[in-house]
């Protein structure tokens, strides 16, 4: 709360936040029995490397891989009776993609997504293995939004944003209520907390889980440093853009610019925000792998990856450090564990 | 207990097992605090794939990644303080020699272990970077236990056995307690339960576990097909052998026949035995990494390619799947990814 409160007054209003802690705590409820509650793994060699305490949210074992399901059941198990015939559009790199394909084939509804043609292959084809209908496009010269928009009106189908939208938000903050109670089963009173950011869907979410069950927790975004707008936005109190065709292979983390609604609940709640080259990403997937067992894409292994490279000094703090999407194709897994030998 | 008492009546007699449920228990408490709880997940994805319901024992995230630390942590911590200075000896392919050597590292005690010097890198280099001393030998001509015995007497360390010894069989045996409960949990009563098997420490600590806690469980050793010696040897009730020479990709499950503990013990416990090819259990590892996101070595996922692979029927049953490890080489599953795409 302390430090909602101060930068809130920083800020010099009171502005609603278009998400409230009870919101997330009702996406719980309507979660519970479909989403898996990862767990919150430890290990003494990581402790050992990093010199401190690390909680683990080992959110790859999420269904379909990635917190994404999480916003996208609690988004469209909403959607009223009658909107359920014409189903869902929604586009996304390919995270997204597949949990709002996973929840429209659970709940009975069709679904397109909207995906760059060059969307990892496992992501392309998870999202078909739902039953999605697929619509590919250019990343770099076409545009996702107009083509998304001009589906749903097509169809009359309904929209379902990735991270600007207070369902989605509320629905993967579900991860930061588990996370918190985890924490606190385990006696680890996290001081910091360090989670993947692209549009700050999650992120949001997560800080409005922990302002109600852990507001002292400090929480940082990590961001690939070509794809930094939320730590510069952060930094400057203003919504700042990314440099337009820049590149990174964390391609969960590509969004242009913080979101209209995310935003205003990390400029609250998040302490700052971090930064980590490709090179580093990878050298994270290679280590939790090799060390942790577990499967993470370049984008999900960023706040890992800024916890083992020092980009915050975490000595002798309790650490949660969020896994957020193991997706990543089995070619440049293998490529990255040959080129990253630990 | 219906299973275990009609293949006793079977044998014709009711000898003492060295080994008891309470043994078990007393393993746990020591335990408690420094083994991993390990998860037991569920995937929408799997269950759909094998056509039932599948709850999957993540041991892979064990500290040393393998349930080896815990016979070895359970062994090593009733050391008299007068055994301590001189420490201990061990021969493993790896995993009990990690297990070894993390346990002696935690109870401040030096560790010796005689390794094969095809031993995986990553196996040889954990176990060094847990401070043992590592002492090689060609597992095709030379005879570790012999290797062993000499190094123990001449160190007046204690050696430690990596399966026939009663602590060690007990220590992993806590794995299938926490299973039982974590499926009792979840409101998943197992009706079959598929767990690797190489000298069957691991397999007949669990059924010992679940003789007290799910007796109706049918359990099943997985082993590779050219060291299948415990589904032979179960299925003629007397001990087999394997042919000598016979290699797998398997390195974890290379026995040379039941340990003298461990058979009479799976002898009254398992309803028997199944064996998969190196190429399912490449297979089964890649699916792993792929679907579940975890990293398992050939050895550790030949249980889940039993399942995978039809060995048995498990259709509307309740199943239960040990992962045993996951210190694979890098540039092993680097390969089997590109190898099994699937």
């Amino acid at each position: 709360m302390s430090i909602g409160t101060a930068q809130n007054a920083a800020d010099g209003q009171a502005e609603a936040l278009a998400v409230t802690p009870e919101d997330v705590f009702a996406a719980a409820e309507r979660l519970a029995g479909h989403a898996t509650i990862t767990p919150a793994l430890s290990w003494a060699a990581l402790d050992e490397r990093v010199g401190t305490r690390v909680l683990v949210k080992a959110e790859v074992l999420q269904r379909t891989g990635t917190f994404k399901y999480r916003g996208a059941y609690n988004r469209l198990s909403q959607l009223a009776p009658e909107q359920r015939p014409a189903g869902v559009v929604a586009f996304s790199s390919g995270n997204h993609a597949q949990g709002v394909a996973a929840a429209a084939k659970v709940l009975g509804m069709p679904a397109t997504i909207v995906m760059p043609s060059d969307a990892p292959a496992i992501k392309l084809a998870n999202t078909r293995a739902f039953g999605a209908e697929v619509v590919l496009y250019d990343r770099w010269t076409e545009d996702r939004v107009a083509i998304g928009r001009a589906l749903a009106a097509e169809r009359a189908a309904t929209l379902v944003p990735a991270f600007d939208d207070p369902d989605i938000i509320a629905g993967q903050g579900t991860l930061g209520l588990e996370l918190a109670r985890q924490a606190e089963e385990k006696g680890a009173h996290l001081d910091l907390l360090l989670c993947p950011c692209g549009g700050g869907g999650l992120i949001a979410g997560v800080s409005l889980a922990f302002s109600a069950l852990s507001p002292e927790t400090r929480i940082y975004s990590v961001e690939p440093e070509a794809f930094d707008d939320t730590r510069r936005s952060l930094e400057s109190r203003v919504a700042q853009r990314n440099t337009p065709g820049a590149r990174s292979i964390c391609d969960a983390l590509l969004a242009e610019e913080p979101g209209k609604l995310t935003f205003p609940i990390n400029r609250r709640l998040l302490a700052g925000g971090l930064a980590v080259s490709d090179d580093e990403a990878c050298a994270g997937v290679a280590y939790t792998a090799r060390t942790l067992k577990l499967v993470v894409e370049p984008g999900g292994a960023v706040a890992l990856a800024a916890l083992l490279t020092g980009k915050i000094d975490a000595r002798s703090k309790s650490v949660g450090v969020v896994l957020t999407g193991g997706n990543i194709d089995p070619p440049l897994l293998a490529d990255i564990l040959c080129r990253y030998p630990g």
